[in-house]
């Protein structure tokens, strides 16, 4: 009965919001219900929380502070939203959970990823994604896409994350593929270089085969479900 | 050349506040360099924080959330005010600390006292005060107190915390006294319905000795300092 759970990962300007919109519109278009949600964020506590770390305006706010804001965030959405939606059998989609934790605090920031990904471990209840997509972008190509984004009509400045040197996005880099690595069948890592819509049709492909394990294990009600229609339409 | 670091700790209704301001007025008459501060809240995020939990308008934040909330509120105390202060040889007194989270959280809440203690010791980089006065007293005074307090000319309503029922504030009381009862040498229980100056008077006679022995190691400049004066004045 209960719902999957699909989250996007990725540093900044992998285009993984995008990725979990395209993703979001698909199943709707499909007939299921979901939900499409963001880290941090996803919550009246969580956006509360989201504009006290990411405000450039703000005193800076050490490691340890950023990461338990953030596990903090988390806590909520699992339990006011993600978990709520998942026991009624929607199937949820999340822009970031956990991994971005471990990789912009445990490696950016340098806290350990493992002491992060045990912090999340509690904060989260130990909830897992079904499939975590990993937008994985060079870091040269990355910083182009954000200075481009900064840059478009009714562009924002870069955000505190975004702002950081170089190597603190490299480190991110590798704590995301590490993670995957770890747990190759619960991923699907792809090279976000690649053009929107090809990217979106693999999405779909892994999605579409963990829908229809779902729908085999009696979690969803499929009749009619084009599971192997063309991505993107 | 560190300060002396001292908390006060205790349910609500206990007194505590008063018995942190009067020590704070005390040591400043004493011509030592004071800081009094609170928690939670402390700095601008913790004050964020604060508003975020305590605020009875606010939708129910469940207890995890709630625990890592305070961790950030009090991670950022740590970092921007207390352990800069004791750097700078300050003797710094905290309206709760530490204690009340493993109280609050740890035992009212149920999410285990040692973990709440756990997961404030990577908040607080193990910063740990040289002494917490734990002001212990019978929950029906407290209750009463509390009424009191409510009722009084300006007062305000409970807040989110004080609202909670009596079985909470007893399962909160005996977790706090098993801290002390655990490191006795770092507190000084009271009993909490003894009149306000007493209480000043005993907590005097233990910050002196304390301080006494900082001076000693060479920690603090107490030239001309009445260590054995009267109380209260």
């Amino acid at each position: 009965m209960r719902g999957v759970f699909i989250a996007f990962e990725g540093g900044d300007g992998s285009g993984k919001s995008t990725q979990a919109r395209l993703l979001a519109d698909r199943l709707d278009a499909e007939g299921l219900d979901v939900l499409l949600t963001r880290e941090p964020g996803g919550t009246d506590v969580g956006e509360r929380l989201r504009s006290l770390v990411l405000d450039p305006a703000h005193a800076p706010i050490d490691a340890v502070t950023e990461a338990l804001i953030f596990a903090a965030s988390r806590s909520a959405h699992v339990r006011q939203r993600i978990g709520p939606a998942l026991e009624a059998g929607r199937t949820v989609v999340t822009d970031r959970y956990v991994d971005s934790s471990v990789a912009y605090q445990g490696a950016g920031r340098n806290l350990g990823p493992d002491t992060v990904a045990g912090l999340n471990e509690w904060a989260t209840g130990g909830l897992h994604p079904d499939l975590t997509v990993l937008l994985d972008v060079d870091t040269t190509t990355a910083a182009g896409r954000r200075a481009a984004r900064a840059q478009a009509p009714g562009g924002t400045g870069p955000d505190r994350m975004e702002s950081e040197p170089e190597d603190f996005h490299r480190s991110i880099r590798t704590a995301f593929t590490d993670r995957a690595a770890a747990h190759p069948e619960r991923y699907l890592v792809l090279d976000a270089g690649r053009a929107a819509p090809e990217l979106a049709a693999e999405v779909w492909g892994r999605v579409a085969g963990l829908l229809e394990r779902a729908a085999g294990l009696g979690g969803l009600d499929l009749d009619g479900l084009d599971l192997d229609g063309e991505a993107g339409r």
